[in-house]
Order: C-alpha cells, then sequence, then structure tokens
C-alpha cells in the first residue's frame, strides 16, 4: 500500500535528500500535497512532484484526509510545534534531524510518541546508511575482538558557498552549538548505532568562521555505556583537508570505515576490504519507515533514538562552554 | 672540543637510541666511562664502544675529573636521584625522558638545573626531529592561516614480544599512566614545540592489554594557551592497524605531518609535498646538547620544557581517573 505523503518544507532537504529517495520507492510512497509558507517555493515544488496541490498553512496539511503521514523538512526549530501537531492529527510522522533545538522539547515529541498509534520516525539517515550498518554487524560479529578505541575525523570546508551554510536558519541558528549541533548529530547516531550508548563526554568547540554561526569545530571525547572510547574531531571550516573516516581499534583487530569501503583486519590475519553500496541512507529510511506503518513495526530511528543522539550532542557543547565533562544517567 | 662522556644505564636507549648518534658525533663526544649495576651488561657496553672503563655505582662515574658529561638512561624512577647527583657533583647533564616520576621531582630538578652553571638537558627527541621542527617553521610562516584545530593519531602494537614493553620497569612502572606516560609524553614534547604551551585537558584511558601496565590506551583533548584544539589518540595495543600522523588545520589551509613527509595545502593552492629527513632526533639533540656545553647557549630541551612536557601528560592521566578537566596556570 502506498503511503500518501504530505511534503512540509520545501528547501534542501526536501529537494535533494528525500525526494530522490522517494522517487526510487515510487511504489511506496505518494506524495499528497506539498506545504511551504512561501507560495513560489511551494507551487514550482508541486509542479516539480508531478502537479500535486499546495498549501501555506502546515496546519491545511493535517487536516487532509488523504494524508497518511507527513515529512517534516524545516528550520530545526520548527520540529517541536509541527511534528507535535501532526501526531495530534493523528498522521504518521516523519521529521529531519536534529529532533528539536531542546532536551525538553526533544523529551517531550518522545512522550507524545510513545502515547500515540501513529509511526513516529527521526529521519536519522546515518543510522540507515550501510556502511555504518556493516560496519557494526562486523564489530558484532567479534572479528576485530571487542571494540575499544574508536576515532572519527570529519574535515571538510563549509564557507560561505556553501548552499548548507546559506541556510538563513542555520546562520541565525535557534539552537546551541550551530554546525556543531546540526552537523555533530549525525555523526553521534553513526556511533550510538555502531556502539550503543554514550554515558559520559567532555570537549572543545570554537568558531573558526563567523559566517558558520556560533561554532564549527569540535573535539570531543565519549565513553561508551559498554567502554569503548571515542575521539570525535570534526570541523566544518577547514581549508585544503577533507576527510571523512571511522577507525574502530579492538582487542584482536581493527578496521577502517570509509565512505566507499570498510578495511577490516583481524590480529594475524590479512587485511580485507569490504565495499559498501555508496547510499547515504534515505532510501534505507524511507523503507523503514513504510515498513513501520504497514506492519506496525518500530522504526530504527524513533524519536527516542533521536532524544538520545540529541542529548549526547547538546551535552556536549555544553560540556565545552561550561568547561566541565557530562554524564548520562542509565536508562 | 669533544665532550667527555659518562654513560649511565645499558638498556635499550644506550645501545640502540643514543649510541649510534653518538658515533655519527665521534668528532664532539667521547666516552670516557660506562656504568651499569649488572656487571655484564657494563662490561659488555664498555667492550662495544672501544673498551673503555666500566663501573656498577654511578658515584663512581660522577667522581672523575675525565667525566665532562653524564648521559643518564636508567629507569624513570632513577632519573631524579642520579640528574641531582650529577649536577651536584657540577657535571653536565642529559636525561633520557620522562623527566622524573613525579611533578615535585621534577621541579626540584629543575630548580637545581636553575642553579646550576652545567648544562641540563632533557632527552626528548620529539623535540628535534626535523618533521616537527620543519611543521613548526611552516605553520610559523603563516602559509595555512593560523593554526586551530590538529588531530594526533598514534596506532601501534606494543604487545609482549615488543623489546620495550619487556621491560621490567616499564611493566612494573613507579610511575602514574605507565605506557600513556611514556610514550605519550613524547607527543607532548612535539606539540609544545609547535603550538606551545597547553593551557588546559580532559581525557579518558584505559587498559587493553594488562601486560602493557596500568594504561596503554588514551583519548585526550587539549586546548593551547593561544587557541588550538588538540585531539591526542594513543594505543598501544591496536591490532591490525598502526599509524603516526598529526594533522593541523588552520584558517586558511592544512597540512598532514607523516614521518616521511609533510603535506601542505594552503587555502585556494595546490597539495605539496615536503619530504621530512628521517631522522629521529637523536643527533639533532646530541648536537644541541654540545653547542650548549661549548658555547653557554641553553638546550632547546631545557628541564624546564621537560618539566612542562610532564606535567601535560601526568594531568592529563590524573583527569581521566579523576573525570575532571585540567588547567594549568600561566607562568
Amino acid at each position: 500500500v502506498k503511503i500518501r505523503l504530505g511534503i512540509i518544507g520545501t528547501g534542501i532537504a526536501a529537494h535533494q535528500l528525500h525526494l530522490p529517495a522517494l522517487r526510487e520507492l515510487s511504489d511506496k510512497y505518494e506524495i499528497a500535497v506539498v506545504c511551504s509558507r512561501n507560495e513560489e517555493r511551494a507551487s514550482a515544488y508541486a509542479k516539480l512532484v508531478g502537479g500535486v496541490p499546495y498549501v501555506l498553512d502546515y496546519r491545511d496539511v493535517l487536516k487532509r484526509s488523504d494524508v497518511d503521514a507527513v515529512d517534516i523538512m524545516l528550520p530545526i526549530e520548527l520540529n517541536y510545534q509541527v511534528a507535535r501537531d501532526a501526531l495530534k492529527a493523528g498522521k504518521h510522522v516523519v521529521v529531519e534531524k536534529p529532533l528539536a533545538t531542546s532536551l525538553a522539547d526533544a523529551r517531550r515529541l518522545v512522550a507524545l510518541a510513545e502515547a500515540s498509534p501513529k509511526v513516529a520516525m527521526l529521519a536519522e539517515n546515518f543510522r540507515y546508511r550501510p556502511a555504518y550498518l556493516m560496519a557494526k554487524s562486523i564489530v558484532d560479529s567479534g572479528q576485530i575482538g571487542e571494540p575499544r578505541s574508536v576515532v572519527v575525523i570529519v574535515a571538510a570546508l563549509m564557507d560561505e558557498n556553501n548552499e548548507y551554510a546559506q541556510t538563513t536558519w542555520r546562520i541565525h541558528h535557534k539552537y546551541p552549538g550551530g554546525f556543531v549541533t546540526d552537523a555533530g548529530v549525525h555523526q553521534i547516531g553513526a556511533l550510538r548505532t555502531i556502539f550503543g550508548d554514550i554515558e559520559s563526554g567532555f570537549g572543545y568547540t570554537q568558531q573558526i568562521n563567523p559566517a558558520l554561526g556560533e561554532m564549527d569545530t569540535a573535539h570531543m571525547v565519549f565513553r561508551t555505556r559498554r567502554g569503548v572510547d571515542i575521539s570525535l574531531q570534526m570541523s566544518f571550516s577547514v581549508h585544503g583537508h577533507s576527510e571523512d573516516r571511522l577507525l574502530i581499534m579492538g582487542t584482536r583487530g581493527s578496521m577502517a570505515v570509509n565512505p566507499d569501503r570498510i578495511g577490516v583486519l583481524p590480529d594475524g590475519g590479512e587485511l580485507k576490504y569490504y565495499p559498501t553500496p555508496k547510499s547515504m541512507g534515505y532510501r534505507e529510511e524511507f523503507e523503514d519507515f513504510h515498513l513501520a506503518v504497514s506492519t506496525g513495526s518500530k522504526p530504527l530511528s524513533s524519536f527516542l533514538e533521536g532524544y538520545k543522539d540529541l542529548e549526547v550532542i547538546l551535552k556536549a557543547v555544553q560540556a565545552s562552554q561550561q568547561g566541565r565533562p557530562f554524564r548520562i544517567a542509565a536508562d
């Protein structure tokens, strides 16, 4: 059965991240209506997706009986209100990450999701990226023994020419941490997917390029509840150096997760490369959403997982500002 | 003028690290006497270096008027007593890193060195490695703008088959941090050489292989006094992965310092590689020591620098055990 989807928000995510996935999954989704406060954009996107109706107020999406689910891709500060209203209106909800701008709002959304019979999913594509899911299954297989020490380096240049960096709500961000929160929450999602819950952490953050907002560079350390130590270095103002990698060192081997392949070197064995699908996880997340809506299964990327991702990055940002490590109590 | 050197300690450092350098500098040094508590070793080393006399008690080295300077390469816990006695006996002193097993002892050695007319040098070869000195001069040249974000990854396997790991005083180490202190102090020496004093830090440490002592893995973050943030990940129990690299990201470019070459990529420019001499810095440190002894200049690797290196690594180890960041007051 096709899910009849209301698209709320027609920015970069709607065009470049979700639409290609929805097109690949045209047997599972149809776009019923499009919403943007900007009529020109609403109309253009509605035309782009086949001439569906458009509205300017998201409440008009929620009122429609031909909409089963909404896909919320708005400035982060609107996530709470719109996701809340959508759940209250009895719609299934998928909302772009991060879940909210504050832990309090995120917690309220988790409570609403848990009380709702509808599916509530955070669109955290890193939780669905085949490279990370493969990494998790290799780690879980014990090929490198117990994972103990992890290094993540993310270095990229997001300057004024970058379209994400040009987004008004990113420059004048209404949430702590700016780019570090917005991009860092992806990394936390991937790390928590592979290594489980994070127990404590600390870090330093700084602003190199004021055009990117409050901060664009972070050096963080974490310890997971199962005793894996993690170094996470992220900078989005790196000139002349670009890297995206994850090293996992275990008691009997190690592995390097790169965007295109995973190298695994068990102790005393030979280095083996496993190519990874190029997918960024958007198709997979919409497959999971469809499965959850059709069968009542719980999506991998629940609001609770989204809350936990956000909790780690917001507490790490706060720790960097206060000069004190954070600790998260066990569930 | 040749410096007449008393060799105190005939272990790995005496054979593999200092002797090749002293042989290259045979116009600047001659070994006058050798000392080890173990007569067999003392005799063998004395024979190896040309049949010089040997003694079993370091005090017998200090008494000799044909000894200008002593090269102390003992288990770390003996550094304080022997360096102190050597300075008091009016000898120039070079002592293998780390300076002492405690900050209190290290501070006393700094005071003795400052009160002495003789040269007191810490043999911290990383302070003399051409790769790091080249990195410093490229950073100082402004080619990559201001340095802001630094990542150091050191991953190596030091298991029971490694000769350093077999050293009794390393396994039953009488200083906090075991391998993390012993090897980590090198990294701090290099980082302080390039980026100046460290102001604060935090980290997690753990033991993967109990045969290596208290801890063998560290994930640390530091902020320098001039605002450079650093991630330092070290593991000496890494199976199947070996790495030694330093990434420096600046406001107008970035560079990667590898053991054999430095890659520099200025913003908008082209990646250029500068090959680095393979030297580990031992020859250079003995050249500096000779210069200091002959001209009265101050060695680059003074006891004070050694104290500061040790302060950072010991405080970072303690921070990891207490779960609290450390801060070092300005001079």
